[in-house]
């Protein structure tokens, strides 16, 4: 084994040095950054990434969904070995859901800049535009559109609220490229993205580093209850058919079945639109949404089947379930998987293999090419939240695997 | 007991061409209307509304609030008469709320001019303004204001979602009038509100007229869970604060306790809003809202007493709740309510005695004069809606109940 003392490592203060900078971009004066895709605050972060990135000898070219390139020439005409994330944000959202991925990959090409570590392959920086899809929906849009999972044109007129669609604000960006630099097969080896877990797994288990082996599959449903809205002073109550009432009936259910299943199984009834919402008024219509995750389909099926088995009745109302979407279980590339966990190791941190909960740029980009992601934890397992964060510690372990684990795919 | 065939009766097709004018102002083109107060419909209403009665002969004052006072002068010099409602509606409400005690009320006073009857008062028909408070929030505002409930100020200052004031709502419309024109305790001598049930009791029983004795007492708490917003995908079960399921086992427990009171309680869990209400985050925070109502202040009472007793926490959620606003039963005049209830059986209509579920202008008008009001059927209980109706025989039939009403009292 090679010892710890030899292992190059990326800096502490150039690493903190980057959060603190990008932070800047969006802040919303609560420890936390709203950095809306193509925003004012999302183009300023990507002018900042440009500065450095060239600075250091990068060539930046951009996509036609103005994804961002950075790359630095290997030594042979070989393809390229990515890494990077996406630096837009939630609404209200922490310092490094995203942009930590963006930021430890730019370390990662300063190191080997400043270190002059010899490589054979394009090094490549980049940035996925529109992750998050809070801006414009839906997430990941750009690597749905790059993979063929999106339709390009129905993507481009996707509007933000205030009816601005997402073609014109390409247009505006000044970072709208060519398609031929899409991230592709052919000139691209292998794809890494760091990101921070959004979950307390990792802190719990006081563990660095998270090895993703994929990403679960999950189902989302949407369930509806068609009850009769009436006045709530005259509608005597054995005459009632109250949607909520369903509604609350339906969700004790779930939970009251789906908690038998495998205790890694998570689900989430997050959203719930009650009609017509009006304190005096008996709600004639509720749905509410429910998310279910596990990396085992047979789990997952399991869960369709109780979904399946409500009551087509509650309260008096009827109960209507429809899928929205599903998505299957993403395994990540086995080999790099396997470097990732040797490189964490390596560097003596403490590790656990583990799957993605949310879905990631890396998921979709995973069916062209060779993909792995690297967690790091988040404090208290908040994200998407301004008090999200990740210990400097944290950060610079994550960013020291990620280098070690391209220098080892440049030798392959 | 005198002979139906001697009394005089309302003119069913003039009841009928009013039914069919007052609908279009604010058509939906779906069987409803939206009349908003004082917007164009609402004012295209007023105007039909002044048409006609000048025609008649009344002479027409409006108040500060933009109510609007008819007045069929007296033989003598006595205080007025006074029946009417609100002629504005909800968004995609019906034909007959409000507007009903409107056109009943126009219908009696032309009855009484064209069929020459004598009367010693003045016989003043009303419009209340803004009573749905669908448009500018609270609603019943201006009897809310003349009785001193609301501060004028403030109610000048609520603003619709458009942003404009009542006040500036009021300046504009044309129909904003002098204080001394108020409806008051010196010059009025009573007060009648013919109107929709807005439930189902006299439809089911088949039953022509509701004689109306109060409005029952009622309670508005929020009630609120504090959980842990978090990702939907990462959090695992055990670990989890979910709002939404704190609030659904709280609504299971409301109707468990509150089903074992009195059958005439009605209570509704109406409005639910939870936080951030994303699909894949788990509600952080859900609030929803309880409305009870009883004649009897002996069971609300033991509605607070279950609604203090909610478990404080829930799905390991705070739970917190806060009286919205509550009001004690009122009971109308006594002497009116015998009235409507001996006119209905002159008639030979079938009537009942029954409480009011929803708050009307006369409940509040009842703080200051005599008060009282007649319920005619909505037909399968529906109000607030487009579907909303009361057949024109009932629809006569209140009238005609209000017409003797009104010459009863002139006799007084």
């Amino acid at each position: 084994m090679e010892s710890i003392k030899n292992i190059i490592s990326c800096s502490k203060e150039r690493m903190k040095n980057k959060i603190v900078t990008f932070s800047k971009f969006g802040d919303t004066g609560n420890g936390g950054i709203t950095r809306l895709a193509l925003s004012k605050p999302d183009l300023q972060a990507r002018e900042e990434f440009c500065k450095r990135m060239k600075t250091l000898g990068a060539k930046i070219v951009t996509d036609d969904m103005a994804n961002m390139y950075a790359t630095f020439e290997g030594s042979e005409n070989l393809p390229h070995i990515a890494m990077g994330s996406h630096c837009d944000s939630v609404v209200k959202g922490g310092n490094y859901d995203g942009i930590l991925g963006v930021m430890s990959a730019m370390e990662v090409a300063e190191t080997i800049v400043r270190e002059k570590i010899p490589h054979r392959h394009p090094i490549t920086v980049m940035i996925w535009t529109n992750e998050e899809g809070a801006r414009f929906d839906p997430a990941m849009m750009s690597s749905g559109v790059i993979t063929g999972k999106f339709d390009k044109a129905k993507m481009l007129a996707s509007k933000d609220t205030e009816g601005m669609t997402f073609g014109e604000a390409l247009e505006v960006s000044g970072y709208k490229g060519d398609k031929k630099n899409r991230i592709n097969a052919k000139d691209y080896k292998a794809l890494l993205e760091l990101h921070v877990e959004q979950g307390p797994v990792l802190d719990d288990a006081k563990i660095n580093i998270g090895v993703v082996e994929g990403v679960v599959g999950m189902v989302n449903y949407e369930f509806e209850f068609t009850g009769q809205a009436g006045h709530a002073g005259t509608v005597p109550q054995k005459n009632r058919k109250d949607a909520l009432l369903a509604a609350s009936e339906a969700i004790q259910y779930l939970h009251k079945e789906l908690d038998k299943l495998d205790s890694k199984l998570v689900y989430t009834t997050g959203r719930i639109n009650c009609s017509p919402n009006v304190h005096t008024i008996i709600p004639g219509d509720v749905k509410f949404t429910l998310d279910a995750r596990h990396q085992d389909p047979e789990v997952i099926k399991q869960v369709v089947y109780i979904i399946k088995n409500i009551p087509s009745e509650l309260a008096k109302c009827k109960v209507e379930y429809r899928e929205l979407w599903s998505r299957e279980t993403v395994s990540f590339n086995k080999e790099l998987v396997d470097l990732v966990e040797k490189n964490a190791s390596l560097y003596g941190y403490s590790n656990m293999r583990m799957y993605s909960g949310p879905g990631h740029d890396a998921q979709y980009a995973s069916d062209m090419l060779p993909v792995t992601m690297i967690f790091v934890p988040s404090i208290g397992g908040h994200s998407h939240c301004e008090i999200e964060k990740t210990s400097l510690d944290d950060c610079l372990k994550g960013a020291n695997v990620l280098l070690q684990t391209v220098l080892d795919i440049d030798k392959k």
